[in-house]
């Protein structure tokens, strides 16, 4: 497919704060461009939205029902390809299926829907549909991430023993969610964000950065959750003790109300031959530290890396790589599927978070909210 | 009492840790000299230490209890004022009451008993003996954990809402143990160390330093216990969930199989109006994050610190102090104290851990303990 | 001009660098895409460079004169708006007065020309043609680069007295021009690259950035050149010590031989009233010292900080932006200027480097250069 | 010589800086004692320090040549062994000389003396005297920088390129002399100070510290200095571009007026091999980048170090050790030296600074000020 991927976008109108980011993504390797939207339920943003975007008015939608009906019956040669889902939580499922029915491929955001049940339904929808279907958790995109699962991978580490993985914010220590902050209103509400506000956003990138580095899954978990700020129906802190399968142990925290901590992702794993640890915040750089040896700072870029790592970079050693970029690669890999996908060609393995990604990340979602709610029992994993 | 104090200690005989650091401690400031020991059970290895310590020969003793005995009969100009107990845990209880018997002062190391039960018959007969009595929870010497305190005092921090609180160390990731290390040999047997091993020795220090900052005291808990490497009848890592008194929540974990941690103590503290974080690695450090304003690095050394910390410091900003002079600052003040009970004017208050910190210390461990033993359950706070 | 900006690349075919990166930085914000190349002297690697861009055969260009003088017959909604140089050093010049005569916009790499009084010349063709010519130093659209130029001119730092400013790398230390790596080849190349190498290439970055941030002029300067690898015509190694105009004094060093550095581009700006530090590998903290108070840590994306970076930030804080984010910043304004500039709007002054900081990044490298020559001996800087 | 060595002190009253590291650093590991001090011209000052001090009133002088002069003829069992000099810096010449002529071992503060000439005359007196002469040149008692000194004798770095040592301070920004602080007064008066302050005081601990790790001598240097406060006779900051014997390069920078730092001394060494990096305000850490590879972070304490960084560590890996500690190596090597020139055997080779490296120190200086009164000019380093 010698040309750029077209996609349209559902979700991310003025006002949205991921939308933006998606784009960007998507923009920066030049792959791909965006041709038609749904931005928003209020079609005037919309418009505004896709005038800037310098996109065709005719293929601003009023509706995403409406989007993939028109689209798809669009010419081969002016069709979208694919469908970026950036919308608040409970319409990922509804515009997905949509989407996938119309024979579209599927980029979504997460969490991926609003209970497990609707991400298990999702997930029959997409095998059905047989598609390319990603999910954006970015984190995994970063070149160090992948760095550290090769680490892993490789027997550097041993045997997993221990994994601690924090993601403290404090954008949600005042209560915002009064005041017309957009997001915070719908990620604090159950009907639009879902069972959880904190696990839901941020513990469960977490839960997947811990996941895709160490390929351990979780047998149970005691779960703590707090809405600090009176008023709040659903958490703003959570912490986890956890139960690997295998006998790993884990603990795992995140907030919305740590003030000064603005997105500290970071995880240290700890294994019988080595350790590493890996912060967000400073993407370029991976600890390791082999047993009886000094650590070392492994960075992005350098020739010593492993081949997984190495193709997700752009720029050499000491030209930071960040945020957009590590998104970027999540699209880039789906952009990949989806060419190989129209080629015919049996698809190689792709590197991006899949559907089954999505259910064990709801699975996650609701044995913490369950565990929570039976006043920090432990609990075992949700079926996936 | 313009005369250097006297001290006398038992255990700290070579091969031993311990001792050698609360020697240089209290060498530090030239406040007190050693004049007596009992180091080991093992008489040649005492007389050996005492000779490299330049001690006179005639004041080394065979047991703790000649010490204590004779020492208390020598005239006053040549008498020990205090005994400094650096043994295993199992016999912290025992030579303490017996100096305290003996009319001496009692500086000793953490964690103070094998059982609450025995920490609470200590605390009776150091407040019977009326003698000061310090426990060297040595973190809570360093300056900048007294100016993180004043941060909280002071109410820059506002309530507090979420303590995390670690203390990893990979020190006994392999079994060392049964390769003759003493200290691990002692450390991972119950008879002499007690009912825990890491959270005994270090995640004590941890709940310390939470507690000495923040003013909190816990609630009740849920604590995971593991013992990574076979054959270990003590935990070598755990990790709690907490529930501090009046709603502030908790995580702290403590580990001696975490590769490539050497002595990782670190905290943040999390309020309404601003949150701290500090680390034992590089304590002359702390890190304040006012709410909606840039985090700011305290310094030890600066005029900028409250009284608190600059009593405590040596030297100026950019002259690093470390682990020696934050251990010789519960000497000092232990000293301060002393002089004052020996002047027979009513001692002010001084700021080093006491007997009823050994106290609470002790409920924490036997909570964390039949927490960890019932599965991991939440369970309220021994009664201290 | 509701509608992408078009631009048209002259240099960056397989096997570059830079041309990437200018690729991606344009990308990013979906506001300009890419519409003709001529981007080798190699047709063939042209035209496999434009396919792979998905590009139009028929505008892949066997010269850049050939494309300045086609491009600028084609229809207005077609021909591209401006022209992005990517090339060696040498034919900056040549390729950026074609295009100018040819009536079009001009984003040059740096150093801007080969000689300082070919750097006058341009200045003179960019004046006489009144067409945007952005330079991309690329370092200072970086936010908080743009705060540190803020905290001088809000007086924060008082009367600037001395600047420390450092790019240190190591790709150099191996003879890798030997080896056939294309870029080490024509940097350390005088004809292609003029008559410095290291100072070309990333010194004049190091002087630009500690221009831009203090305003502060060199009055007068001594460097020492050095080059460590036997057989280079150009240095490999250069440190300077330097008068400002007004009394301040720098340190500027750079080097390419410098084991273990990546890209380390750092500056110190020490003022009467505080001062600031900022590091191109960890971009989003700046450091600012005001005197007597503790150092703030001020981080990209929050509400504090000026309108000056605010303006260029993409993602909130803790979201980090990097390398390509900055150099997407000179394209944006540089974009914004050619708006302006085809709207027949006053233009508004844009931040972004021009013809005039090219000329003074000349002088800065010719100073350097005759200086070196002569032993180290001071000399006023350069005629601009 | 079973007994702590008896030392005497010149300076160090109250209201000094030094003096009192100097005594802590010489308590720390039990191995001397001070008996005996000529504190102060001041003779009530000297009294009221001997007495905090706990000292035998009757060995509190009242000049040191008195002291030098009564302790000489006191018994050998009470008699001092070595005097500690910490005076400033013109009274380091006479009072060395006194004492050494009575027969006493000298521990001096650095610079070692006013000129050079002066120092060459005191290298004669201390050869002539035959005792042990230990100048405190503190910073390379630090075990890791002893660490870097090994990896450049064991041919881990290759040969060095570069050298970048600094050493900046911000405490003289303002005029602080003229308001009674007394080092400030001292350092700034060219008759107590010498030709000057900013190299005399902390350039020639950033000279020494570069000789030391590396093993290099300068060959010629460029120096520039600056008095940015007004009125001042002495530079408050300085800048030096430096060629080393064999071809290697050097930058070398440190100040007095830099806001915002504390006490920032740190060294880069470059070679063909491998670099390392060292920070005195993190003084546990040394980096070590081979070339081709990751960085790696060696810290005190491990068991993978050399035996000289070995030797002077007193706690495990991550309890860290500070600037007392490293100051307290100085005087533990003098001690053995002195305990060895008493014993009569032979003294091994002993790791502290030499009346050689006084010598050397003065060299720079003066070479320094000769440099900098030249305008800048290129200097050959003076004979020593």
């Amino acid at each position: 497919m010698k040309r750029k991927l077209r996609y349209g976008m559902v979700g991310g109108g003025q006002g949205a704060f991921i939308g933006a980011v998606h784009r960007m993504a998507a923009n920066l390797d030049g792959q791909m461009e965006l041709v038609a939207g749904a931005f928003s339920t209020d079609l005037k943003n919309s418009q505004r939205t896709g005038e800037q975007l310098f996109l065709n008015p005719s293929r601003i939608y009023k509706t995403y029902e409406e989007m993939a009906r028109v689209e798809a019956k669009l010419p081969a040669e002016e069709r979208m390809d694919f469908v970026s889902i950036v919308t608040p939580n409970f319409l990922h499922a509804p515009v997905a299926s949509t989407f996938l029915k119309a024979g579209f491929h599927v980029v979504c955001d997460k969490p991926m829907t609003l209970t497990l049940s609707e991400a298990k339904a999702l997930r029959g929808a997409a095998r059905k549909a047989g598609r390319v279907f990603a999910l954006t958790h970015n984190y995994t995109g970063y070149p160090m991430v992948k760095e550290a699962r090769e680490l892993v991978r490789s027997g550097k580490l041993g045997r997993i023993l221990k994994v601690v993985a924090e993601y403290p914010q404090g954008w949600l220590l005042d209560k915002i969610e009064s005041d017309g902050q957009k997001q915070a209103a719908w990620r604090l509400d159950p009907k639009r964000a879902g069972a959880s506000s904190c696990v839901g956003d941020i513990g469960t990138h977490a839960e997947h950065l811990g996941r895709y580095i160490t390929g351990l899954h979780i047998e149970e978990l005691c779960a703590e959750f707090t809405s600090f700020l009176p008023g709040r129906r659903l958490e703003d802190d959570a912490s986890m003790l956890i139960r690997y399968q295998g006998g790993a142990k884990g603990v795992l925290h995140c907030s919305q109300i740590s003030c000064g901590e603005e997105n500290n992702l970071n995880i240290r794993v700890y294994g019988t031959k080595g350790s590493l640890a890996w912060r967000q915040e400073e993407p370029n750089d991976l600890r390791f530290s082999p047993k009886g040896e000094p650590t070392r700072i492994l960075r992005r870029g350098n020739a010593d890396l492993s081949d997984a790592a190495k193709k997700f970079t752009r720029l050499p050693p000491g030209h930071p790589e960040a945020f957009i970029e590590a998104f970027a690669n999540i699209y880039l890999e789906a952009a990949a599927a989806i060419r190989a996908h129209a080629s015919g060609k049996k698809a190689a393995a792709f590197d991006f978070p899949t559907v089954d990604d999505g259910v064990e990340g709801m699975a996650f979602i609701e044995t913490c909210v369950k565990s929570a709610k039976a006043g920090g029992k432990w609990t075992k994993f949700a079926k996936i």
